[in-house]
């Protein structure tokens, strides 16, 4: 929140269409790789400067796909884009991390956002990395904070010609990209489905103080959830969306099976938050049941030995005529009938269903 | 929950359109069962193989519904699929099993997928299985994760030429398949209903610790079971849309028939689940009655004992000069007094009615 | 609930369109009545069985009504319909008691199934009882669980030649059916909701245990009647879309009338049903504040007569060598101490308002 | 609700189109009033009766706006309906004074109804009068329940010729009327906000019993009026709908302001639903604060004055061997000892802040 | 809310089109500044009158922004509007400060309605400021309701030619503006959301009384941002669908991007919301908590010394024949016995975890 804050201050000033990066650096240098293939050849680059990946692009054939990990480097980001004759609200969105899930289609290319999350389990803290992508012809751009991804696999399969990735174009490769950062997003939900459970577990079974503290964070990482969750079905649906020739018609069936895929990311994070729900009414109900607990033992100690007490005041008395205190059996009397009380007392809350 | 977990991560590597089991092996070994038959001849077939399965097709001549319960032999299904000309990515849904309900309909087959439910009264637990359907001009194919289902009826009807499953063609046969899958949530949900109901009898009349754990259990299933029906809606009138030749119009009006059930299934969901939150509001205020029980018995106790205890104290002081102690009639005097603050006491509180 | 399961179980095994009827057989024998009328004429029969009325409806002129009370004999309702040309899928819905309210279009005729609700004002209960209208040309045929409706003033209507029934075709008479079904709707809710008035009385001012029950009741019972009133948005939408021949225009300026009431009929419920959860609130807060009553007196009690009473305990100690109590006047000065502490607590109890 | 229930039985049995009249009759004589004008001239008249009516109408120039105060006399709107060539469905809806808020068009003429509400300071009470409005070229009808509204303002206006009424025709005097009553909408939802803030006080500062009651009450008014005031966007939606000849274009913009207005009032009711949704949880939580302090109370005063009961209590025992209370100095040892336990306890009262 | 009232009784008699000042008076003169530039030139006026930029508009060629700060001089509003040839019911709104966001096209001119937001951070309370915007060809007008706003970094680029703004029409200019109020949305979105961290931590750790006071304040503040920023997606999506001349397609992309941003707003405020209800249900349960304490307390004071405190009673008694008392080691002995119940009873509630 406090981040944020400096982002937006520091943005205000500046006009529409200004490149300002507003996250922290998550990296000392910007890291760069290049892919160029088509079916029938693969090539690698590590280029050290944006001006090696515009050469790069000017020369290649077939697909290339330039990763760029790190966005602080305001002006290599503009060089890039200018010579893609991207627009400056893009180049905005590209290096401001605060942007919503989206996908644009401009004239002449497709510009998407979308988050990587990564769960921190120990804290039970979800982290959000803003993934950009630019799609122009045969040339993906992905933009990323900072580097390592879930992209490897995807990487492996260029290299070595498995499934459909060197077979398509560069749209394909973008929905690849994207199924891949949502198939992320299960693991991450189940992880933190387990949490859940586990925290269920310790409010059915010993729920404390500090089950309150996580329910509550919980709650809170649900709802940033839902926030970077929800825009992805609009998202997607654009995607489908999506025209020649930026968008293959022959690739369209997968865009369809993406979002199934994202639908069902949205619907498992509405029920986390049903659960939550849940568990926050279970919570409530354990802490009353205990609350009962006690206030019975409270009840039963007072309701058994304040009238015996009561009984041992009266025989306490200091009255000079108190015939009872000099009958011989005076005391054994009083304390029968203290045992008779007691008795009839526990009786009584034996049939309250107390003891 | 962590079953999913396996399932997703083992598939995170594979590109779209792999096929990976996801579920876990439910039989030792794949069961085909093939019915053919048009309205003027029967026959049925317990085929071994795939390749066997092929043949039949091959020979066919009227309606072919080819039923395989078990998914795990990926091959297999692979080349079934493959000789029908079926998208990977169709292939690759119906071995993961983590499906939601839904109709997709390609250039020359349907691929639906839905879920078949059996609940488990002891345990108050429904347990899912997923069924697949593939319709492609004459041939059927329905796949399930175990043998065991709720077509008995249905295959005596194809066997006994009763009613119209046999004047009509594959797509009508889809048709009745859904349509018993449906008919069962009524049953599974009347099942289920009963339980609610026992619990809603429980919490009026005596609702202990446990109940709110079987409540929590319920709300939890009626989340599951909601997830698994609301995208029926949305599958079945994907179902009444599809054309000629795959659908023909003669049986449109048994899909709005279909439609019908459906919503019922989803008002009834709905209907559980304001109940669910109903019993909950009811098991609050249960446990709150039952705490003011106790404060009440709690209070009353106080009340009446500690005044008179008081008194019995202030005669218990040993003061030489204390002029009631030596008054003859002193002790029956303060007895007295305690009997009116006695009854005073009562008499306030029957006034108050909590007595 | 109970009734339910035998419902659907009988019917699992059965192919769609079998005629069963799923209620409890509510009268021993089907009741037939027949009005055939038009402007100038009107004649009232009685027939025993279908094979009259059949021969009633072929030498009719005009409109004809035919209402059937009981629809536990499914061989003459489907011999009625086979004449009529009615689909199977229809035949199984009019004796299939648990349909949702709808309006059916078929290519020669409208089936529309709605709910007539009795209030059992005693047991705060409501009754269901399903309807169906065929309507063909000049012909409605109306298919009722029981004798006894809410037609008596209509019938009265069409013997009189009161308002525009003998003036209009079957059409019509199908609307003021509904009309009268759905204007029977306010008198229903009128009592249910003076119900709600008389709960909220007691809630208000007398709130016990038997209200939790109540309005867990009442909750229910709206749980209930929603799920029977809101589908009658959309039958009424249906019915106003009907067109020529089947609906004559110039009905059309009723139909929207009705959907009027539909709508005022489903405002009363979602009314009724804030009302019940505002009423929840009441009760909560009712208990919560008796609650903080009792606790009050408890404290009030206790904080006064603690101190008192370790007072006097002090001075009820044997110690030899206590020189208060050889004090002269040691007695009465403790007595003032015990006073003004006794005036002490209770300025204070009075300062924080709550004496 | 009680009056509402002999409405709809005393209208049971009539024919759709019968004019009954549902209110309470609310003053003695109808009262009619008659404008008569348009740029040039200015008449008012006052007839006796509808025939007088009906014979103004029949020589106006102009536009004619005729005000009628009273619903009882059927007869005579029905008579002044049949000269304006009124369907019988909209003679109904006039005088059954239970109808919602609606625009309805017919061939020939414009039906429209509305509430006009009335605010019951002291008793926190809404009153909702019937207004319907006849719109029929250059007449305007208006019937009201009762003599007394809003439109003062605009007859003035009329009068003197302010504003746009007198240069415009018949449909911008039902916009101007329409916009009056919504307007006041406004008055009447500050009022009641001011009601509404002086709870939230009451409820900040000193919540008691009837704090519960009133919010209470403002939660079932508030439930009136969103009843009241939801079907006006559709109204006024349908308002904007309406076309020439009925309503002239020129007058389009006027009831996009009109829709405006509408929104707000609807929005600034949603407020208040949420703002006494808000207030319930305060009090709830004040009257759980209160409770607390309570509790406090009675455990401090039990935590600290129980144990030294007992030191005294122990000292109080008659055993002859009991060497301390022999001890010359026993007494005031044991009243130190009671004295550190006494500040032992408040320390640690103090360091659980309770204190 | 008080002022509020004022506003509305005092337009009460007003006709439609009426031009009153709603608000308060928030400075004492009008305050009027205008920039007239195009790509190559700009100029900056400080006019006294309105007949001065009536002149300035006659005389001006390129893109001129006319600003008034202060709103209580209607006269001087209505002759400049007058000139624009700006319709009545726009002149109200623009002096009527209780208008909803919103945009209106009108044939020859545009006029929008947006609330500039002050967050007043010490009393956690937000100020509304309503600006009106006018588009006329190459004229804009603003109208504020007093001095200060957010525009100082636009006015700089203008001077100073940075960015579009001086490239570009008043089209763009209008949307600059727009842009500036709503990235001013995020900074008081973000000092809002620290207010509410702020009261996480407080609730977490240590609530009190006033916690109770800020948390309801801060739901009330975010109904009023709501009913602020939701209305503004409407308006945004209303100023996308402005055609040519009015705004030209060349600046349609930049009203995407601040629809997205308008989005932003409003998930942020909706995130706030439930975050507030989050934290009430936080403060609920640590008040139960705490309350939960106090209890235990309680109980164990009170389930340790009264069964103590009742032997000491015992041998309090006074009777004649009570042979412990004489026993040598009796008092020993009792002593021995109240350590065991002592012992017992921590046992005991250890055992319960309650020590």
């Amino acid at each position: 929140m406090r981040r944020k804050k400096q982002k937006h201050k520091s943005k205000l000033g500046f006009p529409p269409g200004s490149l300002v990066f507003t996250g922290e650096q998550k990296m000392e240098q910007v890291d760069i790789s290049v892919f160029n293939y088509s079916e029938t050849f693969i090539q690698e680059f590590r280029p050290k400067s944006i001006d090696e990946v515009i050469q790069l692009i000017k020369n290649s054939s077939g697909v290339i796909w330039v990763n760029i990990d790190g966005l602080h480097e305001e002006k290599s980001i503009e060089s890039l884009c200018t010579f893609l004759d991207i627009h400056k609200l893009t180049m905005e969105d590209i290096v401001n991390v605060s942007q919503r899930p989206k996908l644009e289609e401009y004239p002449k290319y497709v510009h998407s956002v979308i988050k990587d999350i990564t769960y921190n389990v120990d804290l039970a803290y979800f982290e959000y990395e803003q993934l950009s992508f630019l799609l122009k012809e045969n040339i993906l751009i992905t933009f990323q904070e900072r580097s390592g991804d879930v992209f490897d696999g995807l990487r492996k399969r260029i290299r070595e010609g498995i499934g459909f990735v060197r077979k398509r174009g560069a749209d394909y490769l973008m929905y690849a990209l994207l199924d891949m950062v949502v198939d992320n997003y299960f693991v991450i939900l189940e992880n933190f489905g387990e949490k859940l459970e586990d925290l269920e577990t310790e409010l059915l079974e010993n729920p404390d103080k500090n089950s309150l503290t996580k329910l509550h964070n919980i709650r809170r990482e649900t709802l940033g959830l839902r926030r970077t969750v929800y825009p992805l079905r609009e998202m997607v649906a654009a995607f489908e969306k999506l025209d020649e020739p930026l968008f293959s018609d022959s690739n369209k069936v997968f865009t369809r099976d993406l979002y199934d895929h994202t639908i069902k990311v949205i619907e498992t994070v509405e029920i986390y938050r049903d659960m939550t729900s849940s568990l926050l009414d279970l919570y409530i109900n354990s802490v009353s049941n205990k609350m009962n607990e006690v206030m019975k033992v409270l009840t039963i100690m007072t309701s058994i030995f304040i009238p015996l007490s009561f009984i041992a005041g009266v025989y306490g008395m200091n009255f000079k005529n108190m015939p009872e205190l000099d009958h011989k059996y005076g005391y054994y009397i009083v304390l029968g009938v203290m045992a008779v009380v007691f008795v009839g007392i526990i009786l009584y809350l034996k049939r309250r269903k107390w003891l």
